[in-house]
């Protein structure tokens, strides 16, 4: 007993509590208990194991503006990593400055999500990794001839050969997204303070960020902003204001899913502005305000939205490394 | 002198000779006289002191995409850092679409020249700075929108009045223009293996880089190609294939202009291709070629053109330090 007394302070607060000895409490753990920390990596599918080498590879393909039809559009272009790796413009700008019709979503923690784009027309990074390439109003490339200049260059062909060993011709579209999906799985944001608070360190958030999380629980944001990205990966119907897309009808033509998007994450919304399918929304006290009037039907006053606001503010994680890629 | 013998070793070959103290010779020192390393910066004009502070601005702004008018293209959309600070297509994609008139030079070392764009029209890299973003094809933008964005943002207000200190508004075209100028002085790349070479580790570079260096010299490619930057900050009339760019003209609407470009660095030349005013040549060995025959009156046989083009090869250094900023 002695000998623990006197370890507990070399050991620190946060340590003692996150391996669950907990001596303090804010009397919040009800709450914190409906939320999971982040993972520092999201599930790994058994045919795309996460190598170096791919993730090396994807990382190379990422920021490749060589595989768009102008030569200038990567996939780092709209989901930018000075940016949050999304645009924060409301709708994307891609080929010969085409505006698409949905707000760009970050590719932070996308590995955790169950399907990808708005309307979850894709299972999948891999699924995903190939659509922006070939859209019109993104890249507007041919595959094929994507792929034809990759083989042009022969650190892309000792590369593939490399992520994709005892392959006889590496380079091909299934192996492109498989090292773009590998490369995206690792963009992910742990440790943000929320998550350090859900480990135990009580502290890492203030107070009003505390009400703001016991606001988001008890009006029922966390009903479809739940788990380790804040997502039920379900599709709900919302109008915001200025959009006429049709969101997952578009995939199912069921009329059941006539403006039914996927929940967004709400891990780094501080940082991924501006909001809603169309982006037609800057600010998080506006979008929460939003959110709460479609989603909930309630009528937020100002010291909930600040509240609120505040406790997504604690969701920005630390940024993932990488690098700019030398490319050929 | 024992002492003296003993320690030889252990300094190295070629730190003994970098200090001077030659002991070994390739017989080629009359010809690396003719040469000039590359210092670790170019001169700082005695009214824009290169501050860290200046610098970090300098970096946020070059990544900055809000300051075109699409939202989504920055300095560093065609000044790539992962392709060598250019954009490796032969002329420069940029508003909507639009392809400019000329090939993208790289920045790497652009505080060496004299003057500044193929056309020398803007004589530092101050003056440069403003055209891109406002130029129609590239990033069109609104200068006065430009600055009005960033005042919009608070981090760039700190940032400003960081890198500008004691200024009532910081945040104005002529900051814009140092801050970039700032960063972009440290975009250099010293120590290529023809630096080293130059600095005394004569096993820098090969025996043919070396027969290559000595073709240049001889054949009076170092005529206009000289100095640390390679360029003689000169104007020299040349029509490659395909191109009816008038040059220096447009700036003097002087006869005597007509054609006229600046001569360009060599430096980097193996990363940043394609080459000539216009982009229209892929390959070093090309590229060789041509300027033998346009600019010299000879007919490179195949072997000098491998050698030179090895030569070239030897001067690419080391890519600068800068950081992907996370903008607000």
């Amino acid at each position: 007993m002695t000998i623990k007394a006197k370890l507990l302070p070399a050991l620190g607060m946060s340590s003692v509590l996150a391996a669950g000895l907990a001596i303090a409490d804010d009397g919040l753990e009800n709450y914190r208990q409906r939320f999971e920390a982040l993972p520092h990596l999201p599930p790994i599918p058994a045919d795309n194991s996460l190598t170096d080498e791919k993730i090396e590879l994807g990382n190379m393909l990422f920021f490749e503006p060589r595989i768009s039809s102008s030569g200038v559009i990567s996939c780092a272009t709209c989901h930018n990593p000075a940016l949050g790796w999304a645009d924060r413009i409301p709708r994307a700008v891609g080929h010969d400055g085409q505006v698409g019709e949905r707000n760009t979503p970050t590719v932070l923690n996308s590995g955790f999500l169950e399907s990808q784009f708005w309307d979850g027309r894709e299972p999948d990074l891999e699924g995903q990794a190939l659509g922006p390439i070939q859209a019109p109003v993104e890249m507007a490339m041919d595959l094929e001839m994507a792929l034809e200049r990759l083989v042009g260059f022969e650190l892309y062909q000792t590369k593939f050969s490399e992520a994709f060993p005892d392959q006889e011709d590496p380079i091909n579209e299934y192996n492109l997204a498989q090292a773009l999906a590998a490369f995206q799985r690792t963009l992910n944001t742990p440790n943000s303070p929320f998550d350090r608070y859900l480990h135990g360190d009580l502290d890492a958030i203030s107070q009003q960020a505390k009400d703001g999380m016991v606001a988001f629980a008890e009006n029922g944001c966390i009903a479809c902003h739940r788990g380790a990205n804040f997502t039920d990966s379900q599709f709900h119907a919302i109008q915001v204001p200025g959009s006429t897309d049709m969101g997952r009808y578009v995939v199912t033509q069921q009329e059941g899913d006539m403006y039914r998007f996927r929940t967004p994450t709400l891990r780094n919304v501080a940082v991924t502005y501006p909001y809603m399918n169309n982006g037609a929304t800057e600010t998080l006290e506006e979008a929460v305000a939003i959110m709460g009037k479609e989603m909930l039907g309630r009528e937020f006053d100002d010291a909930t939205i600040s509240d609120i606001t505040a406790f997504l503010h604690t969701l920005t994680g630390e940024m993932p490394d990488f690098e700019v890629p030398a490319l050929p």
